[in-house]
């Protein structure tokens, strides 16, 4: 029998209990379509408590579209958006940010897939060029696709440059509580203090059903968003059953408790993969994913039981994502499996 | 004290108990994202019960994005989609199905809503002209956005005319249950059997949380849609609750019974209103909508206490619509409402 | 025989003898790419001499991307183009406006060509509703594909109601050279001092090979412009060549005289149709076209002898359009062959 | 005193005599637009002289629409086209590609230009997976942008993995006449026999004014291309004096006469440059351009009278080319002149 809970992704995991308690109770009478509803100004308040009182929170469907979203809001279609070869952006999105912004996407090639000033400016050329795409947005994941999270220095190093030269600073953070999580930052110290100037919220990975925001640091930059919003199709008409879960999640530091709990989990999980030899962590593990290469022989047999995603099939890297609602049981018995099927597979 | 209850949309309304029942069901242990879990297998067996077993199902957020991304299934980007000026595509979601398929929508005015084949004639020209956007869809809405329905022999029509000239007829099926139920047919019988290529179909309306649905009836026109999906900004990563959702409205017959239900509550609507003199009932009621004209003056009185959308300012046209939660005691504190603010307002 | 010129298009005609003087002296030695060459510089002095130093001057290939390119550097993708129905850039560019700029562009009918004012109201609405496009745009032109001439005021009329909302005034110049003329105006009055901030201003029906240009009379409005240009594949490489064509055109009142001739072409063609009883001109001619309804039964007998194109196939009506070259013998034996035509068929 | 000609670009150069005579010869009377004309029909005549009957060819204004149109007749929106790094369609077009496809380049790191079939395969990856773009063009640049020409059955093995995989093998001939020239072989034997289907035909910077043309080998994938030019903003309205300038290169070998003096005047140039210690050929000479490291100082003084360009300011690459036009003189003048200037700077 398959187990309850995976480890194959933060997005397999189901609905907080507290997340669920909300949407029941924001399921009374009538309210406005389209986030003019109590419910929806409620949740923009606690954005605004942990960000500041002067900014602007759109909420959408999906991590894909806060993306996508928030590259339009910061570009023509002429500009190039920087990003690490392995960014969702680039891999992941199906072509989406080229689809919707025009713009092109300059990969780098990164380790941990973390950018740096230095890797950046070698992207950063044909300034002024009229044959040449201008770049316009460097864009980072935190925490990143490598489950790695970049220090706050970094993120200033980042942001410095590209303010310097009129460019903006985008966050994809899809796991942005994890990342603050795990620098023991606040939301606001690990985003909008470090320079980010748009920031791709993410509630979904989290515990909520599904929401997520984009959330403008400048105002300036989101006078026309509500516009791009509903172009780009992700302007919901019942939208406080998405806002409550937001408002949820930044009350009460559930955003805070889910994301350390499966740091957490994930920290244990590397303890115990760490004794099984054959087994080789490939990331630091700084949030809450566990990047391990494994005898190729065993994936196989362990997706038997398990479903996850191999991250590279040539080196045998796979990619184990711990939750909110992980449990110590959890690891132990997926560390006891990881160790038994190595052990005698070949 | 402002009701619960408004008839300003549809999509004002919460969310039916069963299928909060069915959202609660759905949050036991982790199910793989992306749509590749039971909830949504089994909400796709529903639609092919309904519709016939060769069929493709996609399922997708919103409205507006049920119908970009159709269209853009159907057409390459020098195609044109003939529409009636007051579709939901053409006046309603800011630009979406241009920006996301490239296409230009040709707009038919009309009395009630309702595209006839000697309009669309009128727009069916330019053939093999390489100046011309080429016609590639008719899309009707059904109920339309006046709250007719349309005839199936009108339907029919349409289909016929758009097949013999290799083009596709496309149905905005935001309120099909309540068309369904108008006509007395099946949700089969309402849409593919009349000759529609693929249709929007529409939950949200009808007492879900949020949950639509691409139908293709023919599975050549679908090869290649789950990467527009995806492109759209529009797959879910915890499907399962937007699937589940729509496996309930599917079931016990939950869509039919919210449609009549709406429908019979336009009807009482209609009836007690046609007792005020100065209301003017300006299309036919044949779904959930009521489209009034009433005193110019009694607007504003009328909105202190019931929020809703005036249709058209000049011609002092108003909207009000019934909803799956309507009740009967609702309808008639209304009526008496309106009956007195008229007469007392001058 | 058929004659060797017709009067189905300006564009049929060939190229003014002065502007092959001109392309034969560019072909001399090399010179840099990309408009980077003297050529390109003596002709944005010659547009600087026209219409004022403060303005920005970019040579395109042919006027659908002059009108697509202007568009493109006024709007972001959910603003909208008020235009007429009759408008190039909403019948003639296969959709071209809609997929470069993602915008809906809004048709109102008119009975000459020529938008109002009271017209444009109309279609002025929707302002600051996040479900609706945005005005952004009014685009006329002039001369007006049915050969009709704004007068001054009307267009000062249209440009004050646009700059009163925040929207632009551009003008479609495909045959602004015969508007000018018929005017008795220069280009700067006939456009600019009117109100006009972005002109697609045309060569190529005015004698030249293939030239058009886009100028700006805002240069805030054309800052990133050139990577527009870049952008929609209209960037020359050799372009001194497409350059020394409008320098041609802009010296020695060569616009003038030819744009002048074709007028009086079109004068001389209208005068002798109207001795022919059958033939009823249907719009004022004020440029270089006439139109008129004539028996339908002629149509195709015309046609054997001369090309051109039927304007409204129910009405009968047919375009015959003048140019630099057409000649009073041209006239007067294409009128007497209408008339035999007509004459002797039933 | 500049002298007349530089080695900045093939594209400095000026027109072909033969080429202006034609253009002259085509300024005869009245003839139908936007290629309906004789001229026209002519010079696609030629084409299928050269590549066979079963063709379909469209003449287009520059390289950077030849190539962005073919890729938009063979792609969808979530499609991804491989190409190398350094090839124009990914640096030099500002990103129109990826604006008028909606599609993301995927590019390949090369030493040498060219595209082989093992570093194709890993870009090949995630086919079927709804995240993933999918691959379906490969694109290759002949002769490459840095001057090498591919062999015969290097295209042969890039064009069967291709069709292996139901992909499509892009040919960006900006100088396809230079690398058939190169090879020894026909036009068609170094593009449709090699298994290209389509082919960028470039025409400019072999001797013409301006003057491109899209080749489809296979006529399925052509057959609603007009609709994508004219959307493209690519139909020429007196496309007669475009049209005869291809069917003037296509006569009488001037194509091969042109690419073939440009190429002896590389190796000339090559072979002069040889005898400078300082300097160093990069690439292998095998079309009509030479690329040489040379000493960094030297750079502004060489350009103070040639112009060209920096290929790689931080290696201190630079690019001369050769064009139709250069003569013996010119190659030794310079030869001699980059001789004293690295002599006498330090």
């Amino acid at each position: 029998m398959k187990p309850a809970r995976s480890f194959a992704s933060d997005n397999n995991a189901g609905v907080h209990p507290e997340v669920i308690t909300a949407i029941l109770a924001a399921n009374q009478g009538h309210a406005v379509g389209y986030g003019d509803d109590p419910y929806t100004e409620s949740a923009v308040g606690k954005f605004k408590q942990h960000f500041g009182a002067d900014i602007d929170v759109f909420i959408v469907f999906n991590g894909t579209a806060a993306n996508c979203l928030s590259l339009k809001a910061l570009t023509d279609s002429y500009h190039a958006v920087i990003c690490t070869e392995a960014a969702h952006i680039y891999t992941d999105e199906c072509g989406a940010p080229e689809k919707f912004t025009g713009c092109k996407l300059l990969p780098i090639p990164t380790h941990d897939g973390k950018l740096t000033v230095e890797a950046v400016e070698g992207s950063y050329h044909g300034i002024g060029d009229q044959h040449h795409v201008q770049p316009r947005v460097i864009s980072i994941t935190q925490a990143t696709e490598m489950g790695t999270v970049y220090r706050p220095e970094e993120i200033k190093a980042l942001s410095r440059f590209a303010h310097e030269r009129s460019m903006f600073l985008h966050m994809d953070g899809a796991r942005i509580a994890n990342a603050a999580a795990s620098l023991g930052l606040t939301l606001r110290q690990a985003t909008r203090d470090l320079g980010v100037d748009v920031l791709s919220f993410g509630g979904t990975k989290n515990g909520l059903m599904g929401a997520e925001a984009v959330v403008f640091f400048d105002k300036k930059l989101s006078h026309n968003f509500q516009y791009l919003r509903k172009q780009g199709m992700q302007l919901a008409s019942k939208m406080r059953f998405i806002s409550v879960q937001l408002d949820c999640l930044l009350s009460n530091d559930l955003w805070l408790r889910n994301a350390r709990h499966a740091n957490r989990m994930a920290q244990l999980l590397q303890k115990g993969l760490s004794d099984i030899p054959e087994v080789k962590i490939v990331y630091d593990v700084e949030a809450n994913g566990v990047f391990a290469k494994i005898p190729a022989h065993a994936i196989a047999r362990l997706q038997v039981r398990y479903f996850f995603y191999v991250w590279n099939e040539e080196e045998s890297v796979v990619r184990w994502m711990c939750s909110f609602d992980t449990t110590e049981e959890d690891v132990k018995r997926f560390v006891k499996f990881v160790a038994e099927t190595i052990a005698t597979s070949h």
